[in-house]
Order: C-alpha cells, then sequence, then structure tokens
C-alpha cells in the first residue's frame, strides 16, 4: 500500500459528509468514517480519530462548510451567526495547534466578504474555500518536502517524534515530506526511527505503519531509548511537527519535543521543525503563551486497551504537549523554504504578510 | 500496606526454596513464587519476576546456596564443580548488572575457601553467607537513605526513573530509600514524579505502587514528559539507581536514565545515582565497555497484555539499559557516604579496598 493513497481528510464525492481514515484504529485496520453531524466532527477531533495539527485544520474548515451546507437560514445574517456557533463550537474540541483556528477563522472571514451572494452561493463559496484549505496543504507538505530533502544525505539516519506523516496533513505530511521526497528522487537508504510516543503511540501506530507502507528502512523505539540512539551514532538529524510555532520560534508539539531537542542539541544533531506557515502564530510571543492541552489520566494508566498498568488512584500528569525553546532549534523548514535564527527576523522575510 | 513488608526475595522459612514477588503481575496482583529448581530461578531472572541489580544479585547468591543444598556430591570436589556450572548457569540469565556476578563469584569464593570443610558444614556455610549478602543488602540500603536524605529539603520534588525501590532490593532500596528514611524522619510533604519507564513499565507498575502504599506524593508521568515536567519547575533533584558503575564513574541503568540526565543537566537540576558498592565495577573503565541487553521486539510491540501496537515486521530496538556518562552526573550516594567528581579518586578513597 503506498501510505499517500491513504485519505486522511477529505470531503464526500456527494459533499455532504466528511470522511477520515479513524486513526484510533491504525495499524491493525484502516476503516473510513462518514461523518455529518457537528458533534460527530467535535468527538473525532477531541478523540483523535483524525489529528495532527494541519488535518484537524483541514476537518474543521469542511466541518464548517457542512454546518453551512446543512443550514436552513434564509439569509447571510441567518448563515454567519450559525457559522460563528459552529466556529465556536469546533474550535473548543482541542486547544493547543492553531490551525483549528486559522481553518475556522478564514472559512469564517470568507463568509462574511461573500454574504452579499446570495445564500446558495454563498455556501458554495465555502466550499471552494475548504477545498482550498485542503488542497493548499498538500501543495504546502509537497513544498515543505523540497526544501527538507535538501538537508539530507544518502544514507542518513532520521530520528521523528509523534507522527507528522501523511496521516497528519492531507498528503505527504510535514516531517514526513522530506522522506517521501527522497524516496520521489531515489534516495531510497535512509533510516528512520520512530519515537513510539507515549501515551498514545501515534510513532508505533502511525508512523512506523505508514513508513513501513511506503518501505522506508524503519525501526521503532521507545522514547526513552532516543537518547542511546543518538550516542550510539545512528541519527544525523531529527525532523518533528509542530502545532504551533510563535513569532520567537518556541514551539509546542507533541509531549516529549522538547526532551528530542535537548537531546540532539547535547549529541550535536541538527534540529529541523517542519512547519506550515498555517502552523506560525504571529500573536503569540513566546512559547510561555501557547496554551497546553491537559488530557485524561486513563491514557497513560491504562493504555490503548483499558489494561490497567498503574496502582488505582495515582497521580497523573498528562500534558498533551511541550513548549520547545527557540534556541534549541537549528531550523524551521516551511513552504517558502528554511528559516534560520534569528527566527522572528526569518519568519518576517519569508512570509512579509 | 507498608511497601517495606513485601519480602522482595529471600529464603523460604524451611531453606528448602527461593521464595519471590513475582513482579510481573504488579501492581494488580501480590502474589510470591516458591523456586526450588536452577531452571525456574533462571526464569524468574530472565522474566524480571524479581529484578533490580541488588534483588537479582541476592536471588543469584540463594540460587547458588539451593544448588549446593540440593546436590548429592559426596566431597568438596564433586560439590564445587557443580557450583561452577550453576554459577555460569545463572549468570547468563541477564548481562548487564554486575550484582550478579558479583554474588555468584562471592558465594563461589566462599565454597573455595570453606572446601575443607565437611560436605553438610560446606553447605550451611554457603546459606549464611547468602543470608549476609542479603542482609547486607537491606544495610547498605539504609546506609545509602541516611546519606541520600542529606540532600532532601521539605517540599522538594523528586524525579525517579524505572524502580530502584524495596522492590529492587532486598529492602529499602536505593533510590527510593533517601524518600523511606525522610518518611521515617517526618518529612512527608516530599513530591515524587515517577517515569512509567517502557517498555516494561516498571515506574507506572512498581515504583508508582510501592510509593503510593508508603502513602507518598506520587506522580506518574511518562518517560517523554519528564522535560516539561523539569522546565516547570516542578523537579528539584533526581535520584536514579544504577546497574552497573564503572571505574571512572559511567554507569549503566534502566534505558532512558541517560536521557534524564541530559535533561537534568540542561535544566539546571542535581543528578544522584544510588549505587551500593557492589555495583561498582573497578575492572570496566568506562561505560562503553559494559554489555547492555537487549530484549525481545515484543516488549515494546505489544505492551504489556500482548495487544499488538505497531505494524507487523516493523523493526525495533530495544536495549534494556543504556550508559550515562560520568560527566552528567552530580553524585553517587553510596553505603559510605556521596562519592563527588572525579569519581575515580572518590571511589577509592571510599572503598580502599
Amino acid at each position: 500500500m503506498n501510505p499517500l493513497e491513504l485519505k486522511t481528510v477529505a470531503l464526500s464525492a456527494d459533499g455532504q459528509a466528511l470522511e477520515i481514515l479513524d486513526q484510533t484504529l491504525l495499524p491493525a485496520q484502516v476503516k473510513y468514517l462518514s461523518l455529518t453531524r457537528q458533534e460527530d466532527i467535535f468527538e473525532a477531533i477531541r478523540a483523535l480519530r483524525v489529528r495532527g495539527a494541519p488535518a484537524i485544520g483541514v476537518a474543521a474548515a469542511y466541518g464548517l462548510y457542512l454546518a453551512a451546507a446543512q443550514s436552513r437560514a434564509q439569509d447571510a445574517d441567518g448563515l454567519l451567526a450559525e457559522l460563528r456557533a459552529a466556529k465556536d463550537y469546533l474550535n473548543s474540541s482541542r486547544p493547543t495547534a492553531v490551525n483549528l483556528s486559522w481553518a475556522l477563522e478564514r472559512m469564517l472571514r470568507t463568509a462574511r466578504e461573500a454574504r452579499a451572494l446570495p445564500v446558495p452561493e454563498l455556501k458554495a463559496r465555502l466550499r471552494r474555500e475548504a477545498d482550498a484549505i485542503r488542497e493548499e496543504d498538500i501543495a504546502v507538505c509537497r513544498a515543505i518536502g523540497g526544501w527538507g530533502v535538501s538537508l539530507l544525505r544518502p544514507g542518513d539516519g532520521i530520528l521523528t517524534h509523534c507522527n507528522a506523516g501523511t496521516l497528519a496533513t492531507a498528503q505527504y505530511g510535514t516531517a514526513l515530506a522530506p522522506i517521501y521526497t527522497a524516496l520521489e528522487r531515489g534516495m531510497t537508504d535512509l533510516r528512520v526511527y520512530c519515537d513510539e510516543t507515549r501515551p498514545l503511540l501515534q510513532g508505533a501506530r502511525l508512523t512506523a505503519f505508514e513508513l513501513q507502507c511506503a518501505g522506508v528502512d524503519t525501526t521503532l523505539i521507545c522514547d526513552n531509548m532516543a537518547s542511546a540512539t543518538m550516542a550510539k551514532g545512528k541519527v544525523d538529524l531529527v525532523f518533528v511537527g509542530c502545532d504551533r510555532v510563535c513569532a520567537n520560534g518556541d514551539f509546542a508539539n507533541k509531549i516529549g519535543t522538547s526532551g528530542v531537542a535537548i537531546l540532539a542539541r547535547h549529541y550535536g544533531i541538527p534540529f529541523y521543525v517542519c512547519a506550515p506557515s498555517s502552523t506560525i502564530d504571529f500573536g503569540v510571543g513566546c512559547g510561555a503563551d501557547i496554551p497546553i492541552e491537559e488530557r485524561p489520566p486513563e491514557e497513560v494508566t491504562e493504555l490503548w486497551y483499558a489494561h490497567r498498568m498503574a496502582p488505582e488512584g495515582v497521580k497523573v500528569d498528562n500534558p498533551a504537549f511541550d513548549v520547545t525553546d527557540h534556541t534549541l532549534v537549528t531550523g524551521f523548514v516551511t513552504e517558502k523554504g528554511i528559516a534560520y535564527p534569528p527566527f522572528d527576523q526569518a519568519f518576517r522575510a519569508l512570509f512579509p504578510g
């Protein structure tokens, strides 16, 4: 199976449903869900059936389109009121990834700007905007792959954390895009180390799955093996994705990313963050201001299949993300090029808008 | 339940069996096993039913005594030949912790030195030696607790990795001994963060269990949350155990320890290794020469209950230990005092023999 043929998130052929690959069932089962109700879309995001900052953005955009398509409002004012409510609702499903609010805000802005149109045309305009968000995501990931592959040499060992692959985006991924691009260019001898990424094992279940499908030399390790793997000289470069990048380059990504960055610095290994511009939040100055989602303790204590592995009643911390200080980042691989420190200047130069 | 009343490893009352608490069943079940056959003792060590460097040493010592007790050899030469075979067999159960070979070698040396005794008295001498190894372990852990507690201030947050508690020793533990000592002295407001310690979850299943039993404020975190926990200022000090310390202070301990040490250095947090002198291997100059056990990939891919969480056929690295460079260690807490750098000199001063 070519993992790039997996349809992580898309509109159904009849335009009436959001179709997602249910990632909670991977790697055992490849099953698609067809969602129409706002509650089901909210639940799918909240429960990580669709996850990854860019994919969440696309899912939310289609969610807002479906809210419009299903609306019985007779005029633009009524429709806009419903869309504002739907936006607030979907936006509350997860707090950390900025793509969610970015995509919802873009959809609502489109609706406001097109409010003079007849309602049916306004709805069609929203569908085109959601489609555009998805198509742009694919193009952006392709571009990230093109820039990122320039950092790779034949035989390189790459360590990645969590899943920032095709399953985290509409296609190609962010952190894995350079690897897929390398494959397309015939560089077939890369080695990838996947941190399993507790508690929800996105590295074991998703990254190892899609890279193995693609024929990449893939080795799964527990998160706490990253140091030993680096110490043995197996890792030439780290690629990770991100959920929100601040103006100064601090960024939030899956819990454990900051530890990987510190280890990479210790061992002298370049550490790159693959970041579509939709994850850069110029409104947040530094990492301390990023809201970090806390998830239920059972994710830690009961593993994936509800077998309790810790004593009853023990306290658990379960932050879903952490913040990596910008001083630990070698560069941000964006769709416009690679940003090097000082990042605030580099971001402004790449994204003057 | 007072965790110090758990009998991790002991000789049965009738002297005919090794009794261990089966740690693979914790925390769900407290079940003791009574082992007499060498094969069963080997399996119990290999399968981590009894684990922790000091506890393995005690188990192996009793294992060698039971080999002697069950022997039908008529003279010392015959008995010694059997004991040498039993030593080699048990010593092959796990490679990294030096306590295993240390205890076995001590038992065999005792037998050699007492070979002039009649065989029944020689066997009795071996039983006393195994008992002495167990009793010394308790005393050594007590002493480590006494030195280690001097490093603690009221309210401190302590991070620990894997389990180096009463379950890893005959009693008290090494890394947890300072915490039990603090409790005995009325310092009841310590906070302990337990890394869950993948793949076998000794932190979640064992450390969180015994600390919670003891009434300690215990928080379980995934291994990849250590960085975020430190970044939030929650950790004042790290205590870990060890499986083998080299002459220069490099040491092997549960996989992930080197990463914790690097994080602690990054965040400016003191990092102490609690090390009975039986884990110091003066014959090994530096960490690169420590044999590191590789364990089966299924430990990583199938979690604890054989539910596959990774794609079939994916490669897995599963080193059970890693080596931490001595430059990352603040001090070694031994039974004779705390060794500070340069460690080779400090070790020689503390242990002139």
